[in-house]
């Protein structure tokens, strides 16, 4: 009964990072109860992201160690703390790293979902309540990580994380708007706004470049350019939307130059998506953007300390240079209605699963997501 | 009598650039008559701005010499070529870099004023009808400049780059509008859309960093703050609506955490405008927009071959980079609005003018521009 643990600590397995570039520990944690304000939850399915795989690769100057990676994932509230009154055991629940409070300024800006209620805690691996953890193991403390930490049977995050969702929804294949499918969709709705008769170039064409293609689709774009060094991706690409593929080898002009040369009018796309994280290519997706008002909107995670550049003319002559976190959505308010749509039937999700494994085989997940060969990997337990 | 010239070769009196880092020749220039699609232009006045400078100074790595410079003056149409209808001898006119032709894909974007119908011939200098120029002197043909070439007692301007406006007008204080303190107003206006209750930083105080704060003030924005290496300039900033000037060299913290400190809510300002032409102030100016929403508009020239650049994470945290050309204005149509606006005294304009010679003066005009003296300095045949 899920009673039998409220107010306890639960003993429970998880995927511990106990340093940068190792193998992460499948091992016994254990899990503090709620404090006032925090909610624990029991994740049914968990899917790895890159900005697991950057934190625990050691790109991240900030990555704090051991801690509990995992942001990406759905599950069911097995109790909660103090005060907390929009969430109840049983509740089929999204965790989110973007928080949303509901009340501060960024709450209450129809255009920002940046949340600061808890940013200055989960980007020290601890919760608000006591500025501790909630996870132990082997005698010593283990950091959160996002704010989320969903690579752990249970785990406790800040009510103001935690997205309710329609209990019918299948947790294995919702968890993936959590983070990657949710970005690629919001950048497209959100961020840049595409209208029909658009024409739109994606870079890079995994999770979150295809929900860039996917959500560019839906909104109207007549013409979606996808461009990916590996041509691999290409079938998926077209399966999902895209009207023409590039591969950047293939050319020996820049590919900004290639794409500006083949787009409907020859003046650019109207709206471009960076969705690999290097700055090269952000500076090739700014520069194929329309002259007079494209639109480019960097979604791809950069390596520390990098810059992207342009020459100033390149903004002067109407592009327009936006980035994106979490797709634009206010995670507690949106994310449910994203939940909505995909019962509706209205979306690729299910698409992106391509692996489903048994949470032990977290390490070979992560192989699979550097060798590229995978969407989405959805771990249970 | 007007009519005497009509259908003839004018000789009169212009500043000729034979090359760069040379001081300007004040010689007698001949002015053929406008061929179809052309107007020939009597100057009236003709003011000063960087880009004048930046080409004579040799900056412009595409500037063609000999040729006659100037871009922001007022005249009165002398004669019209075949198939001019929309203008007629006597109009007051307003020359504008930035054609307006009214068909292009541009010109029918309601966002862009980067009209593209003569752009090719004006970038080599020259008119669009047969690919020559228009000038000549002692045997040489001389470049156009900006499609403008202002100055010069008489000049041949596109139809689609001529902008008619009430007679009424001074045209010693309107011909400011054919540049500097419109893209200044139209960054503002048009560009950024600033808001009533917003903050703005402004950074570069010169004619259009000034014509900045009129239009923010205008615009109902509560704080502004003025940011200038020299400051002198702090005075006239207030008295043009400034609510605070900062002197980036009184401070150690790089000039963005000063402001971002500073700012009402502590996240940075609403809208920064880079009013300069550095490539480090554009990456201060966009650093110190509110996280969430932030706007940056880069409206300054940089040196050829530079590069703005800032950390991805910038962007992807809600800040947004824009640029904008003479303001985001549609010349033909919109000019003859902000004439219409000064004659119902609703702007500063007369006060940008700061000094009026005689035309032959102009290489003093030049040394009065380099140093940082003077605002706007108007001459006149
Ligand atoms: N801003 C946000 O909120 C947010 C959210 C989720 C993910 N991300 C970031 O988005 C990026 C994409 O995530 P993903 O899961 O889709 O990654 P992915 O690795 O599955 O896909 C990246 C794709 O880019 C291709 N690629 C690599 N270098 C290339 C190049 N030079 N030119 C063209 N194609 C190239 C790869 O072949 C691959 O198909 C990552 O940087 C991730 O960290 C950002
Ligand atoms: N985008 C367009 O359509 C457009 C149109 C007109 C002018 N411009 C450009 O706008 C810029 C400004 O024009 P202006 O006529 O006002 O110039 P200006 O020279 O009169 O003013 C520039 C101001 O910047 C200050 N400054 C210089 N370096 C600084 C620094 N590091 N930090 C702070 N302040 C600094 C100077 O003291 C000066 O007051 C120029 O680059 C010009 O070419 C662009
Ligand atoms: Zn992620
Ligand atoms: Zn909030
Ligand atoms: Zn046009
Ligand atoms: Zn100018």
């Amino acid at each position: 009964m899920v009673e039998s643990t409220v107010g306890k600590v639960i003993e429970c397995k998880a995927a511990i990072a106990w340093d940068a570039k190792q193998p992460l520990e499948v091992a016994t944690v254990s899990v503090d109860p709620p404090q006032a304000g925090e909610v624990r939850i029991r994740i049914m399915a968990t899917a790895l992201c890159h900005t697991d795989s950057y934190t625990l690769d050691g790109h991240d100057p900030e990555g704090l160690f051991p801690c509990i990676l995992g942001h990406e994932a759905a599950g069911i509230v097995e109790s909660v703390g103090e005060g907390v009154t929009s969430l109840a055991v049983g509740d089929s629940v999204i965790p989110c790293y973007q928080a949303n409070c509901g009340s501060c300024i960024f709450c209450k800006h129809p255009k920002s979902n940046l949340c600061t209620a808890v940013r200055q805690y989960t980007g020290k691996g601890v919760m608000k309540a006591d500025g501790k953890t909630r996870f132990h193991c082997r005698g010593r403390d283990i950091y959160h990580f996002m704010g989320t930490s969903t690579f752990s049977e249970y785990t406790v995050v800040h009510e103001v994380s935690v997205a309710k969702i329609n209990p019918e929804a299948p947790l294995e294949k919702v968890c993936l708007l959590g983070c990657g499918v949710a970005t690629g969709w919001g950048a497209v709705y959100n961020t840049a706004e595409v209208q029909p008769g658009q024409s739109v170039a994606v870079f890079g064409l995994g999770s979150v470049g295809l929900a860039v293609i996917e959500a560019a689709q839906r909104a109207g774009a007549t013409e979606i350019v996808a461009i990916d060094t590996n041509p691999d991706k290409f079938k998926l690409a077209k399966e999902w939307g895209a009207t023409k593929c590039i591969n950047p080898k293939d050319h020996d002009k820049p590919i900004q130059q290639v794409l500006i040369e083949s787009s409907p009018d020859g003046w650019g796309y109207d709206a471009t998506f960076e969705c690999i994280g290097h700055v090269e290519v952000m500076k090739a997706a700014l520069e194929a953007a329309h002259r007079g008002w494209g639109q480019s909107v960097v979604i791809g995670v950069a390596a520390a300390g990098q810059e992207l550049h342009t020459r100033p003319f390149q903004l002067v002559t109407g592009r327009q240079w936006k980035g994106t976190a979490f797709g634009g959505y206010k995670s507690r308010e949106q994310v449910p209605g994203l939940v909505e749509l995909y019962l509706k039937g209205e979306t690729k999700l299910d698409k992106y699963v391509t692996h489903a494994f048994d949470f032990d085989k977290i390490n070979e997940a992560f192989d699979l997501l550097h060798s590229g060969k995978s969407l989405r990997t959805v771990l249970t337990f």
